[in-house]
């Protein structure tokens, strides 16, 4: 079998309503459909990504790749990596998706030297602008892979060795100019050796500053070229590193406030790695929309019992609709979308799994959109949250935020009133039903 | 028994060294001792806190107090307090520590309004500050409890409700100016429930907002009245909030960038928050190194198989170690110390099991002073740790570091060089058995 | 206000239908519904229980109690307990749920000595027989509390002080003759403090010995006093100890085969329990099936990011679809049923508090009992299942399993027909996404 | 370089003392020094893996091999696979410890099909008979790698494909008998990928059936080959799959149990296994020790803040003591030893690292075997737990432990004697400081 013959035989994968017995077409995902004023493809901005689906073997740890891809077999020479990129857009266009996601390793063959590195990687691009106008799919956002290769074993940007930060500022280059040229709406970063095995040979203050001055480069580098997309910065808690230096969106906001750059770059929330960090996702998403941080998502799911990044397809509408709230909040995407960060599981190995694992995933987050639009129209949870927060209009409210307040006048009006506040239900598990009914009750 | 009878049968603990069969003298804590130039105590500076040793009485979630500690018979009236201040500071002098730490609740009658809680805690005062003359026990920190009572069952500087707000102002005006009388040497400020039950009712950003306000008005205050000490937040990821908003150093870090206040707040570590927020607990205090924070520890542990803070005593030298190698690149204490936040098991009900706790605690804390002084007059960690970075002297360290470096001047050197990095062994084994040398070899 | 009075305000909880817009009204639990067979109520067979709602009064460990409930003012002496006791049928009939749970000391007034244990127990079991006639309510299980008196503090039945195991012995004896007359359908032993806070004190076979005889004497009592009902272990992995010795069903298993008890006693099954001991709750579910366990449910939820026992309500109908989906394959209760070992929010202070907290919980475990319903009669599921193992009716299969097989046999089956077997998809991410569609399409 | 020159440089590794400054050389490890009665060497029995330091490259997830050791390049044809072995008995006699073990696939050729299987694994065992004779190094145990080949992606024993089980069979067979015929002293069976990925498509009773019917046969095999070794298993909690059937020795236990092989199968006890499923290192001991199984132990650690299994070489002396402790409380090894199945980090690449991890972990060792050996001939540990217990010789502990005991008689007992049991210390920070009195001295 020709490698691009693979998904010779899945049928293009449509909407066909809640309804539909077809276990391969979307049942809430409708592209069309106006939610809140706009279009679900345009609130959603679904991505696929070429790693985990076409790049991954299924290969774990503990033993050798089982999928057995047409397009793995042999070296991952001009031809294999031509191939590769015709199927992933195969695939984008069976699934009807309007954007992609890729790393500059994924899509070219293997480069060992800086010049075979430039010379493959146009090939790459040459192709993959070709195949955007063919399929009419678009970029969502390009990356380097600055961990994959041995070279990187101590870090990209943090490494000690400098020569290994400046093949790293080459790659960077190169994938965020073609980002710039395939009209990439993103650039990001995701730090995947940017931390540290032992501190016992780390300078972490050290690191922090290269990291800080390799940011700073390329947020230059972005003006330089015009390029008007976001640059993202991935947080993750651990692994591959013991542990990593964007732990999660806080450390990140303060990193970005340490060298100035908070204006300039945003967050790409994975789930999973949200709940690595022991934080939820939508308070990843919460606590970036309130620190003026929030930019794309990275979907996917980890297991609760797991403690390595099992980047499953999300399937949890109770979840997603949780994080949609905190986006809708956010105003939801501007150059953001949903990237599905997530693989089949090493024994999905049929071309089928790829597409069931997608589907699913595109109709969790659109029920997920209809059930947060519903929560909003509805108010009753907006409602109960601001009149929470009611006090604030009153007297000592006002005194607390006024111009010049003092610990001593706030005390001082503590004493004069004699007060003696009581507390008062917040009411959560009505709120949490409130959720549950619409959770279930949207269509 | 008379309450300032507790511990007429424990004899003055005193420094009795390494081969003493004595269970209750120090064996490594000889406070005249001078390491790396400093005495032991001055680089120690350990504190007793109050909470934990003369407040909790053993109760836990599932069961009643055990403790029958005769102070605790009875209401929590000023007889009761005054033998409580009383038993402390006996307990204080018997181990021969310099410092001791408390809450304003811990140490005054149980208070509902603010008249109550202005005269309560001022009767607490009058005898905290006898009692530090007689005994020549010094403050390390005091704080303010805004976490205990039902009041603050929504939190305190984050409370949705002013009026809250506003007695919390209070207690910290009440309890910052009790420790600038006292002499105390920094203020603390433990964020208990400053964090949230669900997002559902939580507006984050405008939480944040408020702690960020109230912080800075601490801060004005603490200039007002002249208070020389340390302002400290204490970072914690969860407990008793299901999620707190000072999660850990990093977060702290972004938090006081973002309202100003990096110059004028540090932080204070605890072991046990810092492995809860999946941190090693010398993590966070190279974190702090590196972002200008380090101010003063909570000394106790965690268990690593209980997800809840268990407040143990430290009993690891090889851990603290590990801490003590990055208190002393951090140039050691300057305000700060070891405040033990740790707690005797609630079956440990007899007098001298509090002091088993202390002493051994005191001891592993000397040991590994002993252990990381030697590891850096040795040398050979710092020196490796160097060598990893030695590159940054070269041409292409140079550049990259240097005036007017961008991208594409960096990959262009790369190109140029047609450089292609090789990775070097980070030589983690070595390292650690080298510790390890020096764990066991301190005496 | 009197206690009784407490709830006069919330107007009895009826099944209104999915479309209803009243938040307290079951919008799915439809007792008399008739699902596979089998009444709704007959089905689920939900019990409330009494020491979350009735005697915890919002206290934490950093924090008093918010939640004023008039039956917890004073001392807990007789006139409290009857009002309590009073105030909870009150509110178990207002939700119109069958059952309720106990343990002794829950429903009586405190006591110190084996005489006033008797006596004050007595009198609160007569006024419950009295209440059950009244109401028309049922007693699911009870149970005795060995772990919250500090004579429990190292444990109960495994106490190293055997007079504190003979006063368990009274209060067991007396839990279960109590379960006995008022036709308690099981009676279950939880093991508070059966654990070890160290090794260092603790002999673990002897303690398992102890528990092992403690056991036996139980179920042999149970026979001699003609009770029919089902003894259960609550399995639990940490908490209050350091850890448990039941710490989840296979380990119950192997403990209750050791002791010959395996035929005895089943297994009380809690969703938070499950997921602290790093399983799913259906995991637990399905393992207590396939070891001939299964018992009954206490229902709540964990919080996935805290590592404590939260002990929330359910809201998770996608979570309870797969735990109900094993419980039906388990041929649902016999005598078990579904006990609400769930507290509202220490912020959730009002009376109606209590009643969102059931009613949302009850709806998300009927609506879960429809999903798995229609889940097992569309039979897609347990196809692919079946599918996967259809090998086993083939020549090496029946070679395997059949009788006199030796590995010597099946080796050489193996190289006479040079077997290569190929690895098949197991359809993971489609196994998921039918799932959803049941989940989201129950009404 | 040849493979076999890989070590040409590392001079044998010999004791020199506590003092000696060679980085390379024990400082702990004195193999004939006698400690209880026993030498050093016949104490612990170490044992190299093939496994990690020879045939894993340094690949993880995110990355590419690092090693580049020579035996790696090109196939893994017969004359790596000999390389392999020669260079690996080189080292196993550089470090001068007793004993190594592999897994069939670690020291073979690859092979797809059972013809070439059964070949080139004979080759394989051929040279290391002579291998060992011309070493002296001996064989602690041999297992069979049912989980990296993709025939094995839904497991081996439990294999829902019964060819896949015959095949599985074909390699337990040869491995147990190469084992028997190489003098091997156990044989282990670790399940890789016995266990499940999803509950969705699994029947976890049949499944156990299955392993319990694998297990026996492997049994019977052995004795009808006169293998006199023990069979081991390995219980791990999770990873690679969701969850594993062995999740820890009481589960392993319970399996067992309802196979009837509770006196033919003991455990070999991981590290890294045993705090993944929650458990500290020494709970697993003393619990195998507890139920009977214990047999011997795989030498590692893991990371407290990561959730994957890291596989790191023992480092802490204070854990490893609590082990030990528990190691000759249960008598000490007979068949097992200490089994590094450990790996040194990606990035360390050299030759030396390897002798750094193995030298420090032996040394590690060897000092909490001092130190055990103290703590045990000291006494007042183990005086103080059987103190503990001394009730028991009382007369309501004969009366609980005694013939024909019932609940009601000790019901009964209490009431006669009104007990009122009071509660005592378990001090357990005075046994903590006792450990660490002698983790501390030991020489």
């Amino acid at each position: 079998m020709s490698a691009t013959d693979y998904f010779a035989n899945i049928a293009p994968v449509t909407f066909k309503g809640p309804d539909s017995e077809d276990e391969l077409a979307y049942r809430f995902y409708d592209k069309d459909r106006v939610v809140l004023g706009k279009r679900m493809e345009d609130h959603l901005r679904f991505a696929v990504c070429f790693w985990h689906s076409f790049c991954w073997n299924g290969f774990d740890v503990f033993g050798a790749g089982t999928f057995n891809r047409p397009w793995h077999a042999g070296a991952n020479d001009s031809a294999a990596a031509h191939a590769k990129r015709e199927v992933a857009f195969d695939f984008f266009s069976k699934l009807d998706l309007p954007y992609y996601c890729f790393h500059d390793v994924d899509v070219m063959a293997a480069a060992e030297t800086v010049t075979d590195y430039q010379r493959l990687f146009a090939e790459a691009v040459d192709h993959l602008e070709a195949l955007q106008g063919q399929s009419k799919r678009k970029l969502l956002w390009g990356t380097a892979n600055l961990f994959s290769h041995p070279r990187y074993a101590a870090g990209g940007a943090t490494n000690p060795n400098p020569e290994v930060v400046a093949f790293g500022a080459l790659q960077v280059r190169s994938a965020l100019e073609a980002t710039h040229r395939l009209g990439g709406e993103n650039y990001v970063l995701w730090g995947g050796r940017e931390g540290y095995e032992t501190l016992l040979n780390t300078d972490i203050g050290r690191e922090l500053d290269q990291l800080g001055r390799f940011l700073t480069m390329v947020v230059e580098h972005k003006h330089k070229i015009g390029f008007n997309g976001t640059i993202l910065i991935e947080p993750k808690p651990h692994e591959p590193t013991k542990h990593q230096y964007d732990f999660d969106t806080a450390t990140v906001y303060g990193f970005l406030k340490r060298y100035g750059l908070e204006n300039e770059v945003k967050v790409n929330i994975e789930a999973n790695h949200a709940t690595l960090a022991r934080h939820t996702f939508e308070h990843e998403i919460a606590t970036a929309r309130a620190l003026g941080l929030f930019g794309s998502i990275d979907a996917n799911r980890g297991d609760d019992q797991n403690g390595w990044d099992t980047d499953q397809f999300p399937n949890s509408v109770e979840e997603m609709t949780l994080a949609m709230v905190e986006i809708l909040r956010a105003g939801g995407f501007t150059t953001g979308g949903f990237n599905f960060d997530a693989k089949v599981r090493r024994q999905s190995i049929d071309a089928v799994d790829m597409v069931h694992g997608h589907v699913g995933a595109v109709d969790v987050i659109a029920r997920a959109l209809l059930a947060a639009a519903a929560i909003i129209e509805d108010g009753r949870i907006d409602a109960a949250r601001a009149e929470r927060y009611a006090g604030w209009d009153g007297e000592i409210g006002r005194a607390i935020t006024g111009e010049g307040a003092s610990l001593a006048a706030i005390a001082d009006l503590a004493v004069a009133h004699d007060i003696a506040p009581a507390h008062v239900s917040g009411h959560q598990e009505r709120l949490e039903n409130l959720i549950n009914r619409f959770v279930y009750s949207a269509r």
